[in-house]
């Protein structure tokens, strides 16, 4: 049998686990040119809570009954086609269940010798969500500032070291004062300020003497309108996401100050999805694999044991549960 | 003597008429290396009241007591400087009075044969306001669709000429069924949608039907928010002024959407001032002079006679009462 998470109803308010329901559905059948992949550990990220939104997300519009998606890493367990060989170890839309059926233009390949899980973080969609966003869309450049909230998220904390990288002053804001003690004491950020205390907008400031050159913008909300007040003439605020937004029907309006301080500070915001840049992942993700290798990045995993786990782990991440990327290893 | 008006009091909600008062002040002298300026007209533009807003403005902390600012054409009457003659035309910050002492480095020569008015239109700050936000910052391009609000005012009406000398499409979005036709009638857009009407998100979707590419924004406000459902994806949106949000103490939040929208359509928000492309401006005034001198581009001036008659004319403005530049000429 083939264990599978469905979606069972869309939320109207906030995500809960029992808007998903747990199945043993029969094993799927291959057909010609179409392979079988065992599914080995796929990742949690807020960004497909989007799609359980409306029609207005970049993840489509939202279905009920089907099974809910996600990016996950397996084994090829049977090939109807050439390109591919039981045993191979391949990235794809696994979403949440224990076997898919992929064609071979959905796969990647991960090399001999490369960490399986490293393509659910930093050599994955997070890692080149962080690297482009920054690099690209940011423009962060050698002692610049650089601040990004979920900082101690998936994109998040690939963010703070990458610009760390880049000689970069780094600042994150995370909802926890554990999340923050380890941005900085162990991924080496300048300074990490907890959104929730009451001084937070003074704690940033003083984070930020001079000011802030780069904001990677994972939440929008009331962070992205503390952010615009600390941010540097020229500015420039990369759109990564909207964690603060998705676990609800109704979004908050915009922060204040939009478009008023864009015009004063010339500020550039600019939305981005890493799809965009597909063409130059290559580039990047031998990039990235020099820095894990180096060890000048680390990635850090939330792993949660078995499928059944996956509701709960994903309620809890959208809560500002995890530190790193939470990943469903299963059985 | 020498009549001013001066800020007599800084408004809290409202602009009125009563926050300014006349007076009749000794002729300024003028020291080594100074002129005296006798002003011929001024612009009243809405980008002053952010001035009198508080000190999160470009335009710096307002005061009381000093003459009211803003940008005037005159005439040199006195000089004890070899870099202006007795005679000369200047584009300089006159202020709103008789007359001004100015040194040379902000002064402006207008060239013989141009006219000093085009330089509080086409070819001063208005001009170069839309020439650089719609080519520079909106990026726009022949057979792309520009939409512009506060379309019949002095930078709007020239954005939307701008653009279709580019042979792009333009929608302008304006108050008035009488601004509409003129924008339509007079300066060849392609259509005009009147935000005040019930219909308006309507007309507008109607007004667009292959979305927009720039948006070129004077406003702020619902219209940005309007606009930003209208967007293609890879959009870019000028951000220029935000005259919604201007007379008021309690400026609104910002569009719904923001930055959600920024993300699934990849659009990029830029603020800038016009003098960020000050070394530009040479180069753009020529070929602005080009188009008024073929007729491609015509300066809708609305005058309003003697300088007692300013302060209403201001507060008429930000009503939304001009069509075009609204000029101060002095008796």
């Amino acid at each position: 049998m083939n264990e599978q998470i469905l979606i069972k109803t869309l939320p109207s308010g906030k995500l809960a686990a029992d808007h998903y329901e747990r199945v043993a559905s029969p094993m799927p059948e291959i057909q010609a040119g179409e392979v079988l992949v065992k599914t080995n550990a796929f990742a949690i990220t807020a960004g497909t809570r989007a799609g359980l939104q409306g029609s207005a997300s970049y993840a489509g519009a939202p279905t009920t009954g089907i099974v809910m998606g996600g990016t996950g890493v397996g084994t090829i367990v049977a090939t109807n086609s050439d390109a591919v060989q039981v045993g191979d170890q391949v990235l794809t839309s696994t979403g949440w269940q224990q076997y898919s059926v992929q064609k071979p233009s959905n796969l990647e390949l991960i090399p001999a010798g490369h960490d399986p899980l490293h393509y659910l973080g930093p050599m994955g969609v997070n890692g080149l969500t962080a690297y482009f966003g920054l690099l690209s869309v940011g423009e962060a450049r050698a002692e610049q500032t650089v601040m990004v909230s979920a900082a101690a998220g998936s994109v998040g904390h690939l963010v703070g070291q990458m610009a760390k990288i880049q000689d970069c002053t780094v600042v994150g804001v995370a909802g926890s004062d554990q999340k923050n003690d380890t941005l900085v004491s162990k991924l080496g950020f300048d300074a990490a300020v907890n959104y929730k205390n009451g001084d937070y907008r003074a704690a940033l400031k003083e984070a930020t003497p001079d000011g802030v050159d780069v904001y990677f913008d994972n939440t929008g909300g009331f962070i992205l309108g503390s952010a615009l007040f600390r941010m540097n003439v020229g500015g420039r605020i990369a759109c990564c996401g909207v964690v603060s937004q998705y676990d609800t029907s109704s979004p908050e309006p915009g922060p204040k100050g939009i478009p008023g301080l864009l015009v004063n500070k010339r500020i550039t915001m600019r939305g981005f999805l890493v799809f965009d840049f597909a063409d130059q992942y290559a580039e990047a993700r031998s990039e990235i694999h020099g820095w894990l290798q180096s060890g000048a990045l680390i990635s850090l995993t939330d792993q949660v044991s078995g499928l059944a786990a996956a509701p709960d782990a994903f309620v809890d991440l959208l809560a500002g549960g995890n530190i790193g990327t939470r990943v469903v290893v299963l059985d």
